[in-house]
């Protein structure tokens, strides 16, 4: 038998709340699990700074890969007993197709690293070249084993988590409206955080999938399941995802990590500026230049460990951000939209005069720079819809039968949020910058900014 | 009204899966949650390697904490609600004692360190200690904020945590056989680890909470809910804390550091021998005289980033065993007992002529190492009992009644092991050592040692 | 301490999954709930015919009657703890309104009766009416604990059930669009069935509740939970209330009772018909005249006694449907809308062909005959809106800030369709009715009735 | 292929909250869970008059015998894929047990009655017979289904549930101390009461299962999972099954069927005496000669629809006990131990003074009484024990090796109790019996049966 569909001599298991088990049949599945940069997930946590809020959240990218894994081989074994292809070219599924699948679900994270989107959106890398890079290197342990199946086999896993292999069911099983990642994320952040509204049913969904040429279908009589999937999405976003304190806490590591850079920069040009600060195993991301090698060293301990010596140093923004994200001091917010905006120079005007350098310490953000992907068939760069299937194999667009789906379809949900240093909102009448804590505070009516009331 | 009583304006309430929330009503307990003490628990693992095994146990002392804070408080609200004080001396309980046992529910962890059992072992520091330095010692933002009380507070904090606190209800509500530390973790890590186990029926125990003169007893008439609570601590020590696959991990640590430790040792002769590997923040350690400060500074972050550097270290050994350590390469194990261990001289040389240290490559490590606490009436340094109350207030120690809870008490549960490297269990054939291995192994039935089979 | 409020000695507690504990603390609720009219609810099914599709769901209205009880105490002691009236008409929550919420929730359904919507129907009871007779009829156990407490006590408890009480807090507690009686029911029906659809995040959802002048409102800030609520609300209807096979139980139901009736009615202008079938205690209903005391005689098991006598009476579609009912054989049914429904007659015509009188054998029937209370502010008999209130607060009615559920607001939900026999859909060509039910068939289309295709 | 195996054109599934589905895969299963004999147990709880202590606990025999199939399911598809035989006489699993092992454990507790263990004791039917007579009988349904197999085959399935199936790891999957139909039970029963000691790990407890040339074992890797089983049995017997309330209730059960009884009796002596109360459907079982067709015309319902109207005959006694019975008036208890035994004739006679026949309102009742089969090899009728294998293949008993079932073997756990009217415990002192009642209650310390305190 060949390596890749080589059975261990008994079926391991690995203990999961969410599963019950992680059942690993496999030889190259367990040597994968095995390796150094799937370990190195152990370290990164599956939603960064959420667990300020939801201080359970605490899970790691490990732990979600092993259930994408897990739902994929569900969903894999479920159209092997029931549609495996019977003749060429019938749209049911090819059972061959199998490992590849389990493999693309384990590692389709594998390649992200502590804080990804904000760390990203400051030094300009990519997890997702990264994760095709950890699969597709040489000298990687992940590429070495994949390398034994063939020689191509890196490349063929890494087309499917980006969506270029051929066979479009595939593709979907790992990533698509309703893919293994997204129903092991939902169920694993709705467990780990308390906030139920995750929880979907998905033995019920995965008795639903149906094969056919176009990709995956879900059988119609089904149709309240996947609405009652979509609404749970749409819930996490909104009350997890994009809450409030939540997205401070990513302003706060946003304007810290900026910080950071800004001083490198100016040091570029002044040498009287001091970053013996930055370790040397960060200095390659403020070079833009980092290597597979030096990516894979960070984890969220190594940020967080030179976050703690950055509380010491002598810049004094860059000590005060450090002890507010170590110690969990989130910036307040406020709604705004179009209308009120126009106050945002008056009350940015008021935080400054308070003494707060705005550039670092308030932010605008509204929750669609977040990755939300909303089930959308009309946007710019459409994704994959979720096709219902009726008895006789015809297909129909979830959104133009469900009302409630549609409600959600293509509106932007989340909400536009001014931060600012939580100090603004003090009422204690003896502090000095009271009356213009006070000016400031009466731009707020019912959490919204709004014209001043006085 | 005193700072101690201060109620919130509004009461505050932080989501946990385990208690659905923790609310937070004085202004004292939030005040300290956000103190820099307490928020650095966020980044110590309650379990320390045991999510090595049991991958989903990624939960910190911060959650375990306020778990312990939210039993205590349910606990003093149901005392309060059916058992207050009416005349001096009836034994019953004190509504004024409730503010001291939640503050020292939500502390009684805070001296705890990265990976604590073992690091203490190799480092001589004690996180109890610790925990009543960060208490007590003028400074911290904890003692500011509990000094703010009286001066004498935080002494009194300390000493329900220390056991020497007066009365004796307020001390066993923390510590005692069935306190909110037992029943916050036993219930905490069965749900993260996924192991059952460890549930119990807390809203029936809190029911039966009576307090005495004497501490607090157990209505008699839900004793089978203690034999219940009994029986599962008894299963999550044999079935998670004290799983081989655990201990193994925990050895490759202790062995870890002890190279580090013997390799500092050895550069006090010869100055030869390279500690650059010792980065400044470990260093007191070695040095066996760590201020608080530098305490406070450790976490499992900080840990593992110097790990993560320690495999490209020289010395073989060391970066060996971290590789290990953060690879996840678990030592393997076998049972022994007085008879078989006459065997062990022979493996060991085998595993020696295999080229592995046994000093740094094997451990002989039997459960009862750990800190295991089955209830034990006759224990030497004997703990509080459980007292169960009859209708007529008359009380009567559980193992008395008990058949289930007395085959556990005074027994050694648990189990001894010999650990080795995996290496010593090949069987391919092509191997240079396999006559060593194939030796080692003729010492091995159903998982014991005994003696060789030819 | 009068009768009302006079506090057991010791609470009292019973097991419920739904929600951990019943907590009885009052003389009066234990001596309500040991009545004989509120004992009997323990022998009606809380969702009728639902259990023949969702076997588990086997609940009595007796569980579900102590869940509102329950959520109602939690409700009073939530508004007592933290809004309680501080001066006359500020609207907050006057806490002497406490024990006749609680008894109002326990109460609510004490008149329903054995399948009753079912029932209702063909006899023309109504279990709304039987709860105000059961409640303010002098010599029911129920009214004379309620008569201790003041002679106008029983008509008051009565009045908060038929809204007419003057406060509208109250009332609205017990019944509004979100009240005590939805939220057991959701979460019960959703526990029991395991259709989890029902589940909600019930503790959150109570922290929301504000009471102003105009009743209770929720605060803003959980708009989103609010949000889940509904759909779960919308779920629980589409997949269970609303379950097709569960639709046609009831139609069987129907016809059996309304082919008791026509034979009875047959019976008293020809002598020569039977009713000898219809026992003592069912006659009242035939004769439309039940007193309270035959009302209170029926039960589940009473009808499903003597529907297990009807087996084996001589009229055959009478013994027909009760083994259809009884051994659970429930008919078919496909989906129409009003330009398919043309096709109606064409195919009751074939089924009269294949021997069946359709007005017994067959139903048309859309899921709005049944009670579906989607939120509805603009219903011509509007019910109480579900006001969101802001921190200044004001309100706001909740469609108009949510997408989510301004979908679902005012669309009638659910589907039409026509039920005939499963013999209709028979396939084994040597049946003598082969042919017509092949014509039959024709007009199926994805399981719609469709112009026939051949 | 034979109708035995003939596969559903698609799998149907049934809700279940215990095991999410209930799988249904082959013709055969879903025609027999569609006869009249296995709808009637939807009419039958699963635990008799236990839901009158546990509310929520309404469940039914239909839902557990489902239940009970699915494990059997699960048991052979596990034993199936890792286990099959390989060459006869191997001691392994032999895959064409299935389907025989799957219909036995469906249709194993057919023949259960209303309240069989109360009904059984008074009326001598046997419902092992009669689930024997059910099977084996021509004309009904299930065995008409049966017989389609083969002649034999259904007194093949008899033999699995009555034990001398030839094949004794079938008859081990149905009955022996970790069996199918166990493992439902606890669960169930755990998870409709509320009370959440029946809990276990049946995952883990599935993949430990290991067939041999005796019978099944467990690998012994998992001695402590079957130990938590084993532990969740004796706690579910303890604090559910013979619970003191539900034993009370079963108390006045047994003497209101056992009044009924003397009453018919005594009439066949004394024509003056008025039995018009037995209707027909009962009058077999009072003659004791019911045919199989009367027996299976009863359930709860049935039972219970009579008792009602016993509520207004005549005779005192019967009509008082039916009041108790349907109202819920349970009789109260005390321990009582050899010793203190001695005082029952007194306190006997003081119930006597009260005005109660002592015959029909007072019982003394162990919970040995009960249907408790607790694990223990060394009992007179031994049972199946549960054999533990290790890695070589040999045995070795459970309680050998484990201390805490060991503890619980063989012990008869339970209690004694006396069972008296409720009103003996009246305090009320103007009432005519209060000297009665007051001697009464001096024989009660601390809940026993004891010396009168005066």
């Amino acid at each position: 038998m060949s390596y890749l569909t080589q059975k261990l001599a008994k079926e391991t298991v690995l203990r999961d709340p969410v599963h019950t088990y992680i059942y690993v049949q496999e030889q190259i599945i367990l040597d994968l699990i095995n390796t150094t940069e799937f370990q190195r997930l152990r370290r990164i946590k599956q939603l960064g700074v959420a667990s300020e809020v939801f201080p359970a959240a605490e899970h790691s990218r490990f732990t979600h890969s092993l259930g994408v894994y897990e739902i994929a081989r569900k969903i894999t074994n479920h159209l092997e007993l029931d549609y495996s292809t019977q003749v060429p070219g019938d749209g049911l599924w090819n059972p061959s197709e199998r490992m590849i699948t389990l493999i693309a679900g384990l590692l389709h994270d594998v390649g992200h690293g502590p804080y990804s989107h904000t760390f990203e959106h400051i030094f300009h890398t990519d997890h997702e070249a990264f994760t095709q890079a950890i699969i597709t290197t040489a000298g990687t342990q992940i590429n070495t084993i994949l390398r034994r199946v063939s020689p191509e086999f890196p490349a063929q896993v890494a087309s499917v988590i980006n969506k270029t292999y051929p066979n479009p069911q595939v593709v979907q099983i790992i990533s698509s409206q309703i893919d293994a990642d997204r129903m092991d994320y939902l169920l694993r952040d709705a467990y780990f955080s308390g906030a139920h509204y995750g929880s979907f049913d998905l033995s019920f969904i995965l008795r639903l999938l149906h094969p056919y040429a176009g990709g995956i279908a879900f059988n119609i009589i089904g149709m309240h399941g996947i609405e009652d999937y979509i609404v749970s999405r749409y819930q996490m976003y909104l009350q997890v995802y994009f809450h409030p304190a939540s997205r401070s806490m990513e302003v706060i590591l946003t304007n810290l990590l900026q910080r950071a850079h800004d001083l490198y920069l100016k040091a570029q040009d002044d040498l009287a500026v001091d970053i013996s600060f930055i370790p040397p195993v960060m200095l390659p991301f403020f070079q833009h230049k980092p290597t597979l090698q030096q990516y894979l060293a960070l984890d969220d301990g190594v940020l967080v460990t030179y976050f703690s010596q950055w509380r010491y140093v002598d810049d004094p923004i860059l000590s005060d951000l450090a002890v507010r994200f170590l110690d969990r001091k989130p910036l307040k917010s406020i709604l705004l939209d179009d209308e009120s905006a126009k106050y945002l120079p008056s009350i940015s005007q008021l935080i400054q005069e308070a003494g707060y350098n705005t550039a670092y310490y308030t932010a605008e953000n509204d929750s669609y720079d977040l990755p939300y992907d909303a089930y959308d068939p009309k946007d710019k760069k459409p994704r994959t819809q979720i096709e219902l299937m009726r008895e006789d194999g015809s297909t129909t667009e979830l959104s133009t039968i469900s009302a409630l789906v549609n409600a959600i379809t293509g509106r932007q949900s989340g909400d536009r949020r001014f931060f600012f240093p939580k100090e603004m909102l003090r009422t204690n009448s003896d502090d000095i910058f009271s009356p213009v804590y006070a000016e400031f505070q009466s731009y707020i009516t019912n959490g919204y900014l709004a014209a001043p009331h006085n």
